[in-house]
């Protein structure tokens, strides 16, 4: 008998153009476009094993080796829904498929980053589980199709169902059929890109992004003059910097964008925070890398870019991504000795780090170990990858596989 | 022969709508109006002395003690030669008068607080700067007119001209002839209003506030929605829940007026961050405490507000500072004793603080002793005052007497 199963492994994103506010809570249609860079999945992922068996009671899913409830009516079985309904519509056209719409799942899934990294795993998540799904069901459903259902697992989710360049159209129908993600380029266009992840140590638990965003859209008087009036100017300006490898116009958008979503979050009542000392340092220090460049002439050289939280991601040219591990060292030592994927310093590392020339010191003050925690240098990535059978994450029992 | 002099005092004040961007920097006009608490001037003051003699060879002026330039075309200048225009109305109509403004002036001022306090000095000192000429020229002018002049020298001075709640009313002429301040209500109408100041310590020094402006005026893009949606809306209402003595909607729209105003700094390019760490957790303790009185079916009871620096004031009805002071000590333990000067405390002092009933201490983390540096009880007062002769900083010989 056969085992229907299939593995797949998918990228995290982060936005360039930040998505903030929900039109419909519960098909998670957004109230403006974004846009965002898919992360290299050799360094960050999550996988996830799909299993049909006639021999299943009932769908169940197991997250980093925890067994998480799937709720009725809530985000997981809406996606699974959703995914045997596609599957369906193939059984229906072929009688010969065999009929797994009709068996219940197993679904594991594994994220090789740590949760305390405070990097959203939920995008990464439910583009594996709709991506396993899809390889499990052998489902015609393009990239942009698995959007629509990832997105209803998490928004964001949608824009990991592609590599590179990817947007996230708002949509304007009431049912979300076209709130959606698409291919601005992909990572071929301009592999160039690489980012550092700055893991930035929070003492205070933040509003999560569901609430806070939903407190936004009710209280912020701000919210709907960039959701009109800023958001589609950028998403095309930002699209355009894109196809022309316009690193300049990319930094100048991503910064301005991330610095308003903050805006918004602090307008919104009671205000919302998610950037620290720390976090405000970093920017400081990358405001100043690229005044060093701008007034000898040259361009921008680097982008931050903050999520719900303190940590800092940097976008940054591969040529440049020397000098950025140097100075984020330099005023945040680390603990441990700087994991160094793309062997940039040579045997003698990092060392204390350091920073260009004219470059003003005095723009931040050096911290203490760990107010960084950790550094992870990574670059743009691929879309979700079908893995070998062999990388199945399911034991023969139909339960995770104990890891060692 | 006679001395011609006179002194005065003249207050800080602290907006609840905020003062952000010129749309005339030279006559300082702003973008738009704002309103302002006058705090009174037994605790925080700006005191000056001038004198006109014919002996004097040119306008002097000394600040703490130390002489400042007197800048041709500068602030300082445009103020002495906008109140010296007025003096010569009066001689021209009663030729009886002596020609002082005819005569140089030698103006001593001196702050009753420290620079290191953060606080801004140039409201309480262009006012008491104006005011101190109108009662040495005897100038039929009333608070109002001399608002225009305080103005030019510093926006927020014209605000403190008048005791008790203050608007700045923004004015539409080119001329800045009707850019004024107006006193919505009087000290006496509202005397309950009490404030504490938390003096934080920042490593980092802020953008100035003249050069920080005039950036968010030229790239933030939702100060214009602020300046032409928000902010006409707020000042009515806030106007209103004055007259009313309506502490509730005055805190609500107070808090949300600097949120607005931190945000439309975030929303800079590059951006500006005026608020710390301790900003942020006095912030959360602010909210909790609120959060608990609305929680009991009560009403706000204190409102934050943050100027151009991390300082925060806390404005709340009188009954209610006591627990605010309790609440701030508890997390920001003082290396000095609480200055008491309302004997809240009695004999045994504030001790360690403490919370209210139902406050989640978990809000934010005690922080060590020195990230607040220290406090200032004060309350709502009264506009600026002529001081007897006695209390004159000029000696006999036009220069400041020595201080002990």
């Amino acid at each position: 008998m056969s085992v229907y199963q299939a593995t797949t492994s998918a990228p995290v994103n982060i936005a360039c153009i930040k998505y903030w506010g929900k039109r419909d809570t519960k098909l998670i249609l957004p109230t403006n476009s974004s846009l965002s860079v898919t992360l290299d999945q050799d360094h960050l992922r999550s996988t996830t094993t799909s299993r049909a068996d006639t021999s299943f009671d009932k769908d169940r899913l197991w997250l980093n080796g925890i067994e998480e409830e799937i709720k009725d009516g809530g985000r997981l079985a809406t996606c699974i829904k959703e995914m045997k309904k596609l599957r369906r519509e193939v059984e229906d056209k072929n009688s010969n498929e065999p009929k797994l719409s009709t068996f219940a799942v197993h679904i594991c899934s594994r994220n090789n980053f740590p949760t305390a990294a405070g990097l959203a795993s939920s995008a990464s998540g439910f583009a594996a589980l709709v991506s396993s799904l899809a390889a499990l069901y052998a489902l015609p459903a393009s990239p942009s199709q698995l959007s629509l259902i990832a997105r209803q697992g998490s928004g964001s989710a949608c824009r990991s169902l592609f590599g590179g360049f990817v947007a996230w159209e708002q949509g304007s129908l009431p049912d979300g059929s076209d709130s959606l993600a698409i291919e601005v380029a992909p990572q071929s266009h301009w592999p160039d890109i690489h980012a550092l992840i700055c893991v930035v140590s929070d003492d205070k638990k933040g509003t999560s992004s569901t609430s806070g965003m939903q407190r936004t859209v009710e209280t912020s008087p701000l919210l709907q003059h960039r959701i009109k009036n800023v958001v589609p100017v950028r998403m095309e300006a930002i699209k355009k910097a894109i196809l022309a490898r316009d690193f300049d116009s990319f930094a100048r958008i991503t910064m301005q964008d991330s610095n308003q979503f903050h805006a918004v979050a602090l307008d919104t009542d009671p205000p919302i925070f998610y950037m620290n000392d720390v976090s405000r340092a970093i920017i400081a220090l990358v405001t100043e890398y690229n005044r060093v460049s701008v007034e000898n002439g040259g361009m921008l050289k680097a982008a931050y870019t903050y999520d719900a939280g303190p940590n800092a991601v940097i976008y940054t040219p591969k040529e440049n991504i020397k000098d950025i591990v140097s100075i984020i060292v330099k005023y945040f030592p680390q603990a441990e000795a700087f994991k160094d994927p793309f062997g940039l310093f040579g045997a003698q590392g990092v060392g204390e780090g350091g920073v260009v020339q004219g470059f003003n010191a005095a723009v931040a003050k050096p911290f203490s170990v760990g107010a960084v925690k950790g550094l992870i240098h990574t670059r743009v990535g691929d879309g979700p990858r079908v893995l070998a059978e062999s990388e199945t994450l399911l034991g023969a029992n139909g339960l995770p596989k104990v890891v060692a």
